[in-house]
């Protein structure tokens, strides 16, 4: 004989397949002897067997569900639909895994004309009776009988009219006693049947509703598109009710097993006495301390404490329970583990450690690398946040906290930023020419672009706080202004920033620094002796470099040479170049560039001393390097005695339709080598100068071995006449970003000394969406389930991670020895991090505040091959 | 012991690996018994063996060499050096593949003070053999000894100087012996060392270079980029000099064995008396039909017809072939494969079927199919052309009609192309660097040279319609006009020419489409009869679609509906849809244009019958169906009575800065379901009404499966609330056009109904260029061989096919019998229809004008298999 329903004392959280997530964990609860209010599951197979008999029960499981009904009564003393002592139970579906396509829940089901009255007496309160039960009416017309929820609406309304009031708590309980007869003739019209007062009824119909979700159309639809194949149905939880609200020997409560803020070990949390659940969370009542329990209820203070213990011992974890107390009795309603910040979650696991409940495995696998974000940055003080106004929220581009005056251009941004005053640059979107500004800046607020946007992406390599994208703010530069929710902020307005929420806020509110403590350093000894790949770290400047190196970075995976193209008396000699009219022209600009860049890259070495350090030669459209205004372009006209129409025409000459997939990366190289040469002398004179580096040459957007050849012929020709050895004094590589590249990986593997995919540029192209423009519709994406998360932020491991598989398989084949590492935005995402260590990649590179997180992601990855 | 030389007779064209090609086939010509000037050939192993000794011969291999020229001697009974009777030869590089990167040619080796003349006797014409001699050592100089080729220049612009000329024509005999002097000494000058008198000097040292050559570093790169690997080295080919102009018995010709142009077979060709190969070339003098040869000199009229049967009997193949006779004695210098029409090619091929000299199959691989292109081009309108003035007849060089402007610079040809305007290319003779300028012109119009000349060759061969050597056009080409029959053309003027009969038409007369011979027929029925995979047509209006029948296409593979979207009072409607502030307002407008795309569908649903018809939903991005310039802005703003700010703002909202990576394809339906649901509607319904029809949907960019099942899910409602059946009453598809829809296809397969390679997208995204920007660099790749051939005409197998590859390996692996297929540019492209047929797609789609071709080039890759 099947058995197709369960007591929660029969179960256990190994029979998850069967009882459904929801259901295992009650049995789970039950089994250690945790107080959890009693009740039973049909199971998952009593489901299928539900569709097996054409939406119908066999007689067995009718026989058993009432059977396990008879032993909740008996065990709680309390009858379904019972004048004095009503059972109320709720109805939760609960599959094998969590499916929002599914009902929900249904709570006090057993409430009808009769009980009540029952329920009225027992919590000596009958207008939450009556409250409680038109909610049910509602809620079981709606959810179980299919009445649309605005025929309940329409009727509170009127009820709200007639009595001339405005809140629903105006009404009492005579007026909500009425009102349940008027919900009662809501469904009766628009379910054509009666709301069926026999609880039994009441309870058959709900696992009917419960069975019957499974194959609505929103669940298929969801098991459909996240590609949920194999389960047979859901579980249904029928779970005995209990009050906090009877009187003053009832209190509902939340509380974590240590602090969820600092991580220390200790009993933290609140409850209220004579309350429900709600109370707490709505924060009508200021809920009591934990600790004042102990005065008013030392025996029910004392379970707890107990509890908490054998729950910290059993799930070796940092638990959040929820808890009510029923007259007298303590019931555990749910137990899970807590949430915590950062700072809490380092202490934990290292104090976990130092207990002896976990080993420095598990604490590495707890901390989610990517909260640690959080530590390295200065963070808002949240009591203080709580009184600020909130003028929008945008994109969390570049975590932090950010306090300044707001200024529209970057060089009003240098201008503040030399009086001495802290800046906070405002821009509709950023572009190259606003480097200069972006560095002196706190912060860096825009209306438009994404987390990939150019904002975004130097803010988060500068460390920088950023908000991008809010189009909360309307931006008017040319006066000097921007408006939101209603507040007009000026040039010279404070305004803060978080970078961690996206929150654009009204004034200045205080800021804490970070503290790095002596658990996070453990923490991270820990997982450097488990992780298998390096973590390098993208940076364009010795400061960078430095910075990373605190960090713990072991190499430079990506050094953008043309970000030093930007810095002052050099964007002259670009221009210079750009504006040449033959191969002398450029030759002459570039000879003003070579030492410039030279002396950089001398710096950069000397910072990393003997660690690699990659440095990809120039790569974005030279149009980034001319200016796109009037009077940008009239002050270079100037600067390069040239006349304006040549400048303008200059920039016709460059506009692209799709920047993106032009004129840039290798193409500019093989089009003027010289550009090539002067790079690679500047980079290899460096590196002979500075005893013990060893400069890895990148060449980017190479789609086509014969570009790589191209380019290495020229690096090559430079280092013969520099009398420098292949490998030994330097070495060559590529960029993996062009789709192509990555197909025919085998052949470009043949001749290079290293690769690095870059993934940004990688994404935009296999996904064929490009990071500017794809704001309009990767919202949706995501939100539709269509992409999981961002494909820019967290690889796409079914495409373009695909694609990287195949580059790696071919190019190993080849070159098995070959360093192959990534850069760019995705080396900084714990997820993405894990990936490349499956994938097999030596290294991954991020930008330096990430690197902790890689270096975390990276062993928790280490970890799970265990 | 190794034989390291090879006389002409000793070898075959089976030993290619060892006398390289050009050896090989000098001997196969000798062992044929045609007379070929003799010589012998440096094997690829001596190439080799020199390089195994550093640079050095083996007494062996002199002793060898020594043999075979005293055999050389003997045989023409002249020699190295001699004052009387010297011999002269061609020292030429042959590796085993053509390599530009290597040494090319140094003729007339053999010359000194004392054979010069000799030289002068024998030919009884002392400025050639001056003039010869001075080429030599410049030559010889250059090639051989690294002298700069300027210090020539310099040289004889001095003797010109001197004598107060200006072309090299005005130049003595005395003047070049001097001449002669003079480059001497600048070999001195430039080498360090004496030019060598000693021809046996001489030739070791060509040798020497040619040897040398197969190691420079342009045949290295060469090599390395087109991964030319496996190669020992390179033969040397040194062949006795013949020479046309020893007086009337003398003279020199081209031939083919049927007629280029029209195919007849009949013997066709020219020649010179008392002339050089150059001279017919250069169209200096104008040359005598071949048929004129007989009455000249029947004996050698003859040999030369017995020489061509049996070359046409040997290589089964109409033969090119350069003669010359020297004092009444007939030489072959050359035999290969004559270039042709199309139109002659058709001919030959089915001819030669007749004559049994080739079966079907051959026949069908004979045929160039891009080359079909010729014969679908349009003709002159010949009522038309009677009241037309014929300005003059030159020579039918190549066939077709062109109308267009006049220009008489190559650059200018250039220029007026790119503003849009056909172009008529008009010289007195074309050459090498007019190639650029005869690319983009109509049509190329000479007034000097004859069918064989370089205008006529080249046009031929580019299918260009081409009128040469038609000296009743005076022309001014500095004046930039011509004159003819009392007309005088400027530049800009229309004219028109008939390529097919020589004449030259003032003005513009109309032009009708061609009529297909019955040869095409029958080639075209036995290429049907081989072929294995489907040719259909792109077509979006049902004139399209009856003339791609009429062309034999099979089925629509593509219809783009958003050209229906332009047409008329469309653009309107869906500018109000594009406008509209919400849900209801696109409705409104979507509701105006249903009917209109409906009703299109119908017709040519109804054109195709039962042929299969792909129907793509709506694609390009929203900004394109609106306005670019105030005027139309205004317009619309006008017409939609909204204001001009409202509609530059849409403008603006829809910018994107990569278009092509941005809102577009199944991104518009999936943000705006109701776009898809109307479409499919119209579709449909469409599709119900036209009894046979099987409309199949086709879903665009899709590049994650869940885009399709959005989308999909829209269409099967509609079509479950019309009671259509999937596969019975329809089919729905996607595009594979973005890199990532290509590497998770096996998710996609699994769902579709058809697959079809969108692959001009595909060739975007993969090798990251777009097409609208490629052109600033593309040209340049091409050139650097980083791709063989532009891969948005012809598909890069490498990269994008490996690409197609792994898409259908995983599509099949989850629905084997499904039809995939390729639309777009490359369905037109000979060897892209035969890569689409080796990777096992079901059909190619492409314009209807290219059906024929790709019908043709399907057949080829199916006989490929055999």
């Amino acid at each position: 004989m099947t058995q197709w329903v369960y007591s929660f004392d029969e179960g256990s959280k190994e029979m998850k397949k069967h009882l459904g997530g929801k259901g295992a964990n009650l049995a789970e609860m039950t089994k250690l002897g945790i107080p959890v209010p009693q009740g039973f599951t049909l199971t998952t197979d009593a489901c299928a067997e539900y569709y097996k008999l054409e939406r119908k029960y066999s007689e067995e499981m009718l026989t058993q569900m009432e059977e396990k009904l008879q032993k909740l009564e008996s065990e709680t003393g309390a009858k379904l639909g019972d004048a004095k002592n009503p059972l109320l139970v709720s109805v939760r579906s609960g599959a094998v895994v969590s499916m929002p396509g599914m009902m929900d829940t249904v709570l006090n089901l057993g409430l009808n004309d009769v009980s009540v009255v029952g329920l009225a007496k027992k919590t000596g309160n009958e207008r939450f009776a009556y409250d409680s039960y038109r909610r049910f009416i509602n809620m079981f017309g709606n959810v179980v009988m299919n009445v649309d929820h605005e025929h309940f609406e329409a009727e509170i309304q009127k009820a709200k009219d007639a009595k001339g009031v405005e809140l629903d708590t105006d009404l009492d309980a005579s007026d909500l006693k009425q009102l349940c007869e008027a919900y009662k003739a809501a469904v009766q019209k628009g379910a054509g049947k009666m709301f069926p007062e026999d609880p039994r009824e009441q309870l058959k119909m709900a696992v009917d509703a419960v069975f019957g979700s499974w194959n609505n159309k929103r669940a298929i639809t969801y098991r459909r598109l996240n590609n949920i194949v194999g389960l047979i149905g859901t579980a249904v939880n029928v779970q005995a009710m209990v009050f906090g609200n009877m009187g003053d020997t009832s209190g509902t409560g939340v509380l974590f097993t240590r602090n969820p803020s600092t991580g220390e070990n200790k009993l933290y949390g609140e409850y209220l006495m004579n309350a429900q659940g709600e109370d707490v969370v709505a924060g009508i009542r200021t809920p009591e301390d934990i600790d004042h329990l102990q005065q008013q209820n030392k025996e029910v203070y004392d379970e707890l404490v107990a509890i908490y213990l054998k729950c910290e011992a059993h799930y070796k974890e940092m638990q959040d329970m929820e808890f009510t107390i029923q007259e007298g009795k303590l019931y555990i309603l749910q137990t899970r583990t807590g949430k915590r910040t950062a700072h809490a979650a380092v202490r934990i696991a290292v104090e976990m450690v130092t207990e002896g409940l976990i080993d420095e495995k598990e604490a590495v696998r707890r901390v989610d690398a990517g909260s640690l974000d959080q530590l390295l940055h200065k963070g808002l003080d949240l009591e203080k946040k709580k009184e600020a106004k909130v003028l929008g929220k945008g994109l969390p581009a570049s975590p932090g906290a950010a306090v300044g005056k707001v200024v529209f251009h970057a060089e009003d941004a240098t201008a503040l930023h030399e009086k001495g005053e802290p800046v906070i640059l405002v821009r509709v979107e950023t572009s190259p020419e606003d480097i200069e500004g972006m560095h002196v800046a706190q912060g860096i607020l825009t209306s438009r672009g994404g987390m990939t946007s150019h904002a975004a992406v130097v803010a988060r390599g500068m460390g920088t706080s950023c908000v991008a994208g809010c189009s909360d703010v309307k931006i008017d530069e040319a006066g000097k202004q921007f408006t939101a929710k209603g507040e007009t902020i000026k040039e010279g307005d404070f305004i803060t920033l978080d970078g961690s929420t996206g929150e654009v806020i009204l004034g200045k509110v205080a800021v804490v620094d970070p503290v790095l403590s002596g658990d996070f350093s453990t923490l991270m000894k820990w997982a450097d002796g488990f992780r298998k790949i390096e973590v390098h770290t993208n940076a364009d400047t010795p400061a960078d470099a430095l910075k990373a190196l605190e960090f713990g970075a072991e190499g430079i995976g990506l050094c953008r040479t043309e970000h030093m193209f930007f810095e002052g008396e050099r964007i002259k000699a670009v221009r210079e170049m750009i504006l040449a009219e033959d191969l002398e022209g450029r030759k002459k600009a570039l000879a003003k560039i070579a030492p410039m860049q030279k002396a950089d890259f001398k710096e950069i070495f000397t910072a990393m001393g003997d660690k690699p350090v990659i440095i990809r030669l120039l790569d974005p459209p030279l149009h980034e390097f001319l200016p796109k205004e009037e009077k940008g372009i009239s002050e270079m006209a100037g600067e390069l005695g040239v006349s304006v129409e040549k400048v303008k025409e200059t920039i016709d000459d460059l506009h692209e339709f799709n920047p993106m997939l032009g004129f840039r990366g290798c193409r500019l190289g093989i089009t003027y080598p010289e550009i090539t040469r002067m790079q690679a002398r500047a980079i290899l004179e460096a590196g002979k100068e500075v005893s013990g580096s060893i400069p890895k040459l990148e060449i980017p957007l190479v789609g086509n071995v014969k570009e790589y050849l191209i380019a290495e012929a020229v690096i090559l020709e430079v280092a013969s006449s520099l009398g420098l050895e292949r490998k030994k004094d330097y070495e060559i590589g590529t960029m993996i970003e062009v789709p192509r590249a990555a197909l025919t990986a085998d052949e470009i593997a043949t001749h290079v000394d290293f690769m690095s995919f870059g993934t940004n540029d990688l994404t935009q192209m296999c996904c064929g969406f490009s990071r500017d423009d794809a704001g309009k519709f990767l919202g949706k994406y995501v939100e539709a389930g269509i992409y999981e998360r961002d494909p820019f932020q967290s690889i796409d491991q079914t495409g373009v991670g695909k694609l990287m598989e195949i580059c790696i398989v071919n190019a190993r084949k080849v070159n098995n020895d070959m360093e192959i590492g990534i850069c760019g935005e995705h080396g900084g995402d714990p997820e993405s991090v894990k990936f490349c260590h499956r994938i097999g990649l030596n290294n991954v590179s991020c930008s330096p505040f990430r690197v902790p997180i890689a270096r975390l992601a990276a062993a928790q990855a280490a970890l799970e091959d265990e």
